[in-house]
């Protein structure tokens, strides 16, 4: 490569490890890792892109769920209708700390909203939304709110042998209509919470049921494991809910959102992974001052 | 690529429509297919190695199981011990068939001898498995029968930008053994039946459900999508188990077994499929006839 590596890094002691690690990991050596071994896994919501003032895949869901209540007002006093029309966070943030409750309400809207959708319905829907919708504050789709640095490591990462993996809580369906285009990495390295498809008369259907465990929390080494077969040499994330994928890893990013000029400024929903970085010497980036450029 | 090509495969019009297939597919015009969805599948016992007298999978699950009943012989009373001391080859069978009963049986077969370990562990156990048992008949370790010109094929494939994927009924964990050194893939194209896993105490363990669907018959496509988000442009097999797989691709192939002298000739369990192939116009693949060398 002649173009200088991770060239929206600041150079520091963040954008140091990165380099240390694949340089030690590449190299002939005790840190040595097999190009088969070579995975690295990262959170999308508040890892790629923008999570604030919600994760965008709510943006899509809540459009769909404001039509349906237009087209039946009497949804609007049952769940999860009624949590989106009272703007009830708490309600939503349940579902980041695996509130089995909100979990199943939620799990029970996605089955009504697109249970029985084929793949190709799904995708149109999801692209129209990437095509029509603007973040709420900063005014631009969606798809150019995803961090450039990241982009910039998963450049790295590939030309040091490693095949890179986006791992996310959020809909494995809804991330794949990305994945090639915004990513630059196959559907196939994308992992996310996702409904059973069946498969009957050449065609997929979405069934009403989850498969397998929601990709949070201990949920997401689960996933990476069934998809690749291997847990993560690097990971990266930003919330309480990657700590067991950043622990299975053998080096671990974490995102900080402390940068409110240019993003946002927030530890809601970080405060453990925060400590648990300084206690497991996971390295810390922070988008204020290792991010010479954010988008 | 100065070598020939499909080297293994005879002149005649199996190779030449696959060459065909290859060439319409990755040219501009009507058929071009383009990079991101250039997936092929190939099912693994009877396409990719000698399912004869037996899955190899079953010679490993079988050779735990006696050691079980030897260690308990109380166990040859009750199922699945029971089928395999009675060499019950129709109970068996059922599995194909996805015989409910007979799936539920032996799944708590599974459960009851590998619920609770490890990948490591179960590793160590294939490793072990393919390193020390040979062939009943043909006297060499099972992973000295996978057929050349199928691997031929994964090499021309790759060079065509596609990515091979191997699906099949057989257990993930089990055939994601032999991805790397057999047939140079990783192990997260490998697609297969398999347990889920739960991520607890920083470690992964088997459990004794089921995640999603057996990899059989509709499954097959169920699984294709669940790991890449598509179905195949090209497709493989040799069994009934095997055509919902094919007839989601644009392209399918069925290996014939037809070569009593070089590998076994049988038609049981691919009656359905190979009518198929007449109807619906796939490439049926004579290991007689189209393949100068099998293994």
């Amino acid at each position: 490569m002649t173009e200088k590596v991770l060239a929206s890094w600041k150079e520091g002691s963040a954008r140091q490890a990165i380099l240390d690690f694949l340089q030690a990991t590449t190299t002939p050596g005790a840190a040595f890792v097999d190009v088969a071994d070579r995975i690295a896994t990262f959170d999308n919501d508040g890892t790629l892109w923008v999570e604030q003032p919600l994760p965008p895949q709510f943006d899509f869901v809540f459009r769909r769920w404001e039509e349906e209540v237009k087209a039946d007002p009497s949804l609007a006093a049952q769940q999860p209708y009624k949590a989106l029309i009272d703007r009830d966070r708490e309600f939503f943030e349940g579902l980041a700390a695996q509130d089995p409750q909100v979990v199943a309400t939620l799990l029970e809207g996605f089955a009504r909203s697109w249970a029985g959708t084929t793949p190709e319905e799904f995708d149109a829907q999801v692209r129209e939304w990437t095509r029509t919708v603007k973040h709420p504050t900063l005014g631009v789709p969606y798809v150019e709110l995803v961090y450039r640095p990241m982009l910039e490591l998963f450049d790295l990462l590939h030309a040091s042998g490693f095949r890179v993996f986006v791992c996310s809580g959020g809909g494995r369906d809804f991330m794949r209509v990305l994945a090639e285009e915004t990513w630059g990495i196959h559907k196939e390295n994308v992992i996310g919470s996702a409904a059973a498809y069946t498969y009957a008369d050449g065609k997929l259907v979405r069934s009403r049921t989850l498969l397998g465990s929601l990709d949070l929390g201990s949920g997401k080494p689960e996933h990476i494991f069934a998809q690749t077969g291997r847990l993560p040499v690097l990971a990266g994330g930003n919330a309480d809910v990657d700590i067991e994928m950043l622990q299975s890893a053998r080096f671990a990013l974490l995102v900080q959102h402390d940068d409110e000029e240019r993003e946002f400024s927030y530890t809601k929903g970080a405060e453990a992974s925060l400590t648990k970085a300084e206690a497991l010497g996971w390295t810390v980036v922070s988008m204020k001052n290792d991010w010479a450029t954010v988008f």
